[in-house]
């Protein structure tokens, strides 16, 4: 499969999945991945989706404006580096945001989130 | 020594070397290091120097808003993930941009640039 293809499937799955059920974020993350959210440092799978879980708004929707990817080395990984539009329900104008990935593979064949680093880019 | 610092160090000496000198960059590229400008792909450290020096301004200056960096695996490597603004010559208001780097080590304890994604944010 075209990587461009995996890392747009991969975009599509997860904002759809924060969009309608943060907490199954889970199953895409593992005890080592890491979060930078704002500046924030978060490690592990639990802890990750407490705090997307605990963000001060329930309902959102991300617009996606670009996705980009690159192979991230020897070992199989893949980085994803998406630009777009957070739209918080109640909220006039969408907030812009960056957000990067790194995808690792795992032994089934499908990837995990091994890096995570969120900006909003208050425009 | 901290990879906080190491990251900061990094990108302040990336943008000075931008926006000074930018043909010198080619040194923090490899034969395997991949750009993705504003969804160009482009590989090999001499390509690479080929289109930053072919961007059409000449002066330049990058303000630094925010640079995030995680380890990115096994290998020693390291994310870096920068938000900031790039003003051109001449022109009033300067254009947001996104930035990540995938910094790898070198035998000689030093780092080179194997991935690099950048993004403008047109705010």
């Amino acid at each position: 499969m075209d990587p461009d293809q995996v890392a747009r499937a991969f975009v599509e799955h997860y904002y759809s999945t924060f969009d309608t059920n943060r907490g199954g974020l889970g199953n895409l993350y593992q005890d080592g991945s890491m979060l930078t959210f704002e500046g924030q440092k978060i490690q592990g799978s639990q802890n990750i989706v407490a705090k997307l879980t605990a963000l001060p708004f329930q309902q959102c929707q991300h617009i996606i404006s670009t996705v980009d990817c690159q192979p991230s080395g020897p070992v199989g990984g893949m980085l994803v580096f998406v630009s777009g539009n957070l739209q918080l329900a109640g909220e006039q104008h969408p907030l812009k945001f960056s957000q990067m990935f790194h995808l690792m593979p795992t032994p089934q064949g499908s990837f995990y989130v091994l890096n995570d680093i969120f900006r909003l880019n208050y425009a």
